[in-house]
């Protein structure tokens, strides 16, 4: 079988180390688009699903990386990654290892040196979607790392997934999916507290997502984010039309309203806080945005 | 001049009673829709501009209340409210008072106790937009409060914005108005910081947004909720895709990765803490959304 770049069809081989639902997603992916699938894991029960629809069970960490160009490696986490392949020696040298656990960016730079000081090519990925839709055509994977091993490997990673390429900084995927991640629990968090809210008098869940979610958030909230970047990068804040002073005022309302309706009340009460850090560093007159400025600088306390 | 009701064209005598930003706006629109329109402010000249547009400016309250049947307030607060209009005395009898400062449900729910006492019907409402955008039939308007009332002065109301009446339960205009804003700013933090945490590795946050607003919320959050609101409703939280458990170690990531990266650290960590709260109180093997079990309870610990 050999790699068929040319016909748009790619059957390069694949070893998947680490066979939890998403590993197991992205074996099944590879074998779904032609890929000689070669699969390890610590317990290998777990593969047996794998190989009744054609994968190749390796019996050690150094049969699966001998297999083939590519090693995915989808594991707990950093540590359990240089663990297991700590076993594989010598045997990386010449091949890519895309990483695709998660962690932090310092994690991801230092595993680009590990993999380097073994001779391995390395990029390191993020599964933005979760295991049911591995191997979907619209399904976005974030990589970052060497972009001469992205360009010579995009084809059979798209057998997964869509690959989207970061940059040259290893720590771009992890630090992108930590940001995601940050903004969709952020995002969450808003609506379930602000549907706790109306709650308490009884108002449902569907009824305030109509209002939320129907009108709100697209004409009123993400509309204004998308046009505010630019000034956000040029720290551009007037405060012609509102100033964080007044927001304030309103997030005063609303940790206030929580307390009496006896809802939950630390989220408001942290954003309130943020707003007031904002105001005393100068920021008063300014509009809402410029607590861009609070979050881009480290949180004063020293964390617990 | 006429209630024109049956030719759809209302030009039912209107007073503006604070002269702020949107109060000038409100009564602006009100003379741009050709109500008779009567104005009043603690300090006269803030009228100047609109009296030149064709207002009758009253020299006392009485003046303002006994000009028309409906009496719109834009002031401060609540105790603002009650300590100008406690002025009018009797002249209330048999008007209507149109309440839009903002507040708390309890604040509101007094306010409607005051109106009734003084024999004047009321509407608390809420403005989802800012000055400018006042008078465009596509801004939105939150009412709540008599539903007899809201019937009779729709009309009058849409001279100003697209009124929407959420209840008979007058607080719940100030409730829905202090929830999007909840979710506004919980939404817009998201972004911010994780704009922050990105920017940290000099991401733009131009570059970011074309990621973060023009693919994910779209596709991987906003659709979610909308579908889930019902689930919500019935306590349904189901795990099979993904577990509190897990969506607490990626929040210890992102939370790491704030410390890491030397941004702001607060945000993330509080959102770390809710979901540990969540599996401590037994949810660790449902959806994220579980969550929402903790925002309906009050912060156990008192606020400070």
């Amino acid at each position: 079988m050999t790699n068929q770049h040319s016909s748009g069809y790619d059957r390069t081989p694949v070893s998947v180390i680490g066979l939890g639902p998403m590993g197991a997603a992205l074996a099944a992916a590879f074998l779904d688009h032609g890929h000689p699938t070669t699969v390890w894991n610590r317990s290998p029960q777990k593969a047996d699903d794998l190989v009744a629809k054609g994968a190749h069970r390796a019996s050690t960490v150094i049969e699966a990386v001998s297999a083939g160009p590519m090693i995915i490696v989808c594991v707990k986490d950093y540590e359990t990654m240089h663990e297991i392949l700590g076993a594989a020696g010598d045997t990386l040298n010449g091949r890519v290892l895309v990483n695709l656990n998660s962690g932090t960016p310092s994690q991801a730079r230092a595993a680009v040196g590990w993999a380097t000081e073994r001779g391995a090519g390395y990029l390191d990925g993020a599964i933005m979607v979760p295991p049911p839709l591995v191997g979907h055509p619209g399904s976005v994977f974030l990589y970052s790392g060497s972009p001469g091993v992205f360009d010579q490997h995009r084809q059979t990673l798209a057998s997964v997934g869509d690959p989207r390429y970061l940059g040259s900084d290893p720590s771009l995927a992890v630090l992108y999916n930590a940001a995601l991640l940050d903004m969709m629990y952020a995002t969450m968090n808003g609506f379930l507290h602000a549907t706790a809210l109306v709650g308490s008098a009884n108002v449902s869940a569907v009824e305030f997502a109509e209002h939320a979610l129907g009108w709100f958030m697209p004409t009123v909230v993400d509309s204004v984010l998308a046009e505010q970047a630019p000034e956000l990068d040029k720290g551009n804040y007037p405060g012609d039309l509102g100033t964080l002073e007044m927001n304030l005022n309103a997030l005063e309302h609303i940790t206030q309203a929580s307390v009496e309706q006896g809802v939950h009340s630390d989220q408001p009460r942290l954003m309130k806080e943020i707003a007031e850090r904002a105001i005393t560093d100068g920021y008063g007159g300014k509009n809402y945005l410029a607590v861009f400025e609070i979050f881009k600088q480290a949180t004063r306390e020293p964390p617990t």
